[in-house]
């Protein structure tokens, strides 16, 4: 059901000082930045194999990650799977016991399709699910 | 200087229920159970492409994973990256700022040699690095 980890979300403060923390930490600058509104977030991507590292900075106090921060302080936020159809997944993992955070999928960056698991019903952690565009034929 | 993600280490109060968990999420059962009595963990691994996933129970309350979920509860405990040479990275990263639990490697599963980095120079987030022993020629 799921193919692989796509990405892990990291909570930070100061985007800057965390880029360049990773930057040092993986020898890399961040392959790509982004804003992304309806979340509230800044955001920068390290690749790393075929899993990347995905620093989140709240942009307004709304933000479920600034809310995070508040909470439990920077650190890890979420874990993101990839996988083929999210539809399907949500099904069956629900079938199977798991909760989600919202019953319908959302838009998320670069034509993606999210939805979380909540993490009382995975032992503390939120899942992210990602489901990415199926490549076009030409 | 990190080659990739080794493995995400999650903190667990139940082995045996978690591993059902993550048979559910991942629609396998796990590739690899081990006893590590110098860390006092049981641990359960599942391979997700070329991550895994180590789920980690304490065996005494002394032990690291025990204190951890006595204090922040169930969840992600550290994430582990992969190097080619653990001390080279060791003195590259102390030169960068980056702290280190211990000064000197460890022993870990497997003939590996481990080291972590104190989530207070990372921004919160517990860092392993691994080197794994070399393939030697036939």
């Amino acid at each position: 059901m799921i193919k692989k980890i796509d990405h892990l979300g990291i909570a930070v403060r100061d985007l800057d000082a965390s880029i360049k923390r990773y930057e040092d930490l993986t020898g890399n600058p961040p392959a790509h930045r982004e804003t992304v509104k309806e979340q509230a977030v800044d955001t920068a991507f390290f690749p790393l194999g075929d899993v990347k590292l995905e620093l989140l900075k709240g942009i307004s106090q709304e933000s479920a990650v600034s809310r995070f921060i508040d909470k439990r302080g920077e650190g890890l936020h979420h874990i993101c799977f990839e996988v083929e159809e999210l539809t399907t997944a949500m099904t069956a993992l629900t079938a199977l016991g798991f909760e989600f955070v919202n019953s319908k999928s959302a838009q998320g960056a670069g034509d993606t399709k999210v939805a979380f698991i909540h993490p009382r019903s995975t032992g503390g952690i939120l899942f992210e699910l990602v489901e990415h565009p199926k490549p076009t034929l030409e």
